[in-house]
């Protein structure tokens, strides 16, 4: 089983970052860091004659490391209540990839996966988080990817999420679900 | 009373700026087309010494406009079951503002708005939009913005949106009540 | 076509009455005020060996009126936030009837109808009203049920409602497509 | 600190109660069981002359053992994705209780308290269960009563709350917090 990160956030070794690591201690996981790439957002030709054209930019390696994974994890800081912008340009991309004549396999292959929501925030996010994580329910249920679960840890400051004990021992409880499925 | 619509769309003319303008008919507005900007994602430097810096894009300029307003009509379509990424990086930015020694007044400011949310989706947007809705709810809720409604619609290939006829509709109560406060 | 509607208030000619009404104008339906049967809270005895057993109050004669109808419209004031107590009594009896070997077909046959939802509160019911919008979408899913539509009003006291113009529409509106499936 | 309990479920032993059992053991609890009152469904006199008049039942009774709490557990098996019906009754209540004139602190005395919810459900609790984690958040906040969190957790069969390991371990959780508040 291969798992792949889909890391949203922008400071290293951030508190998502650090709730996200804990949950897939000792595992072998693909780390995909979005920030790291040139990723630009969708542009919506899927009305225009000529349809989608190829975009020279990271996308493309990054979602075929994501089609390789069998579980994935969406993992980013609440940013106003949602996934980061980083982030959702990203997943907006997965419209023009369900065009996509080299990957036409696209959404069968996201049928087959698990998807796993860890987001952290500083306002109440066992509530306000809500949203995203219903946001993802849609998501997957678009592709009938199963919803494995998710953590929602609050921290603002550096390290602060080390001090969300729930959201630590939540993160640990996935962990051994990953290990079990390996 | 002066109005914005920030326009998180990619396609001139589509299915959400169509909803959208019957509900700002025969009023003067300022449209923000966030697509025709370069609007950096934003990086998260709150817990750096030397905190953010400036930024040399046309996120300043876009801000600027959005506090003019007493009105703010947020007009997406729903990408993912949610705004697009193009709105997000924008919103995003706001974090930078809230720090940001020349706009000092930027949360109080935003307190004594109006905000709206224009979203149309082409699978069970009035279900599967409301995550969005709920992320607006907190969002006006962080500043104190007053919510003064949403309208959903459907839609997909261009044009769409004038079939339905609810959505239509209420972008035209929208459009009365609008006429009103002005 | 037949319609149904499952009225949960508990006052005459109330706010959410007055918003239905509106929905169902020149429309012949058949009107279940739950507030005049008496329907016993459900006993879960799902997992007994006896299982249920039958209880003699008014529930069968009033769930076999929502069966013979095609569109189903929950009419309940919003109390707390969610629908009225004697509204939810009734729909949590709905785990004996799909037990129950006198109505085999009960999960098909709501399986084939629309549901429609309005409901009337008087804090912020756009909002406030959305848990209670997202649990119908569960609960017509569960059965396949197919979601038409939901109008939110807001009124407190009595003929507040009337003063809500964009509820009033809306139900105009659902009255219009009713009418249209006739 | 006084914690009491408002069960919801009508099966002795269910798996609510065990999962709600591990959250309070070796605790002090108040037990109220809501399926051994007699409470009759709120009829909504608020605009009547004459207003609520006295019900002749076990209401006032539990009520006044509510009040008397300072954490306030909502324990309630998920039926059709909400509360069960015999706490909603209970909870439709409090309406008549805020124009009681022998209960006039209700509003503040609710408000010094911190509220948590447990439900059990059979599908998908961890996002169908979600409406209701949202009702409550609208409940409490209503009053200004602490949201201190929620646990979710699967089983339908007499037990099989037990092999949720990741509810139970919440549940724990919550038992060490509460031990702390002690």
């Amino acid at each position: 089983m291969k798992i792949a990160i889909v890391y949203g956030g922008t400071r290293a070794h951030g508190n998502t970052e650090m709730l996200t690591e804990q949950a897939v201690k000792d595992l072998h996981v693909d780390r995909i860091f979005l920030k790291e790439y040139r990723i630009q957002p969708i542009e919506d030709l899927r009305h225009t004659e000529e349809g989608f054209h190829d975009i020279d930019d990271d996308y493309n390696s990054v979602i075929d490391r994501v089609l390789e994974a069998d579980v994935l994890v969406f993992a980013t800081p609440i940013y106003w209540y949602g996934m980061s912008g980083f982030m959702k340009n990203f997943v907006d991309r997965w419209s023009q990839t369900l065009r996509d004549s080299n990957r036409p396999r696209f959404r069968e292959q996201m049928k087959g996966k698990t998807g796993y929501v860890i987001a952290v925030g500083g306002d109440q996010p066992l509530l306000k988080g809500l949203p995203l994580v219903l946001q993802f329910q849609h998501i997957f249920e678009f592709f009938g990817t199963q919803y494995g679960g998710y953590v929602l840890g609050e921290g603002n400051r550096p390290g602060a999420i080390l001090e969300d004990r729930e959201a630590m021992r939540k993160a640990e409880l996935l962990n051994a679900v990953l290990k079990e499925r390996v």
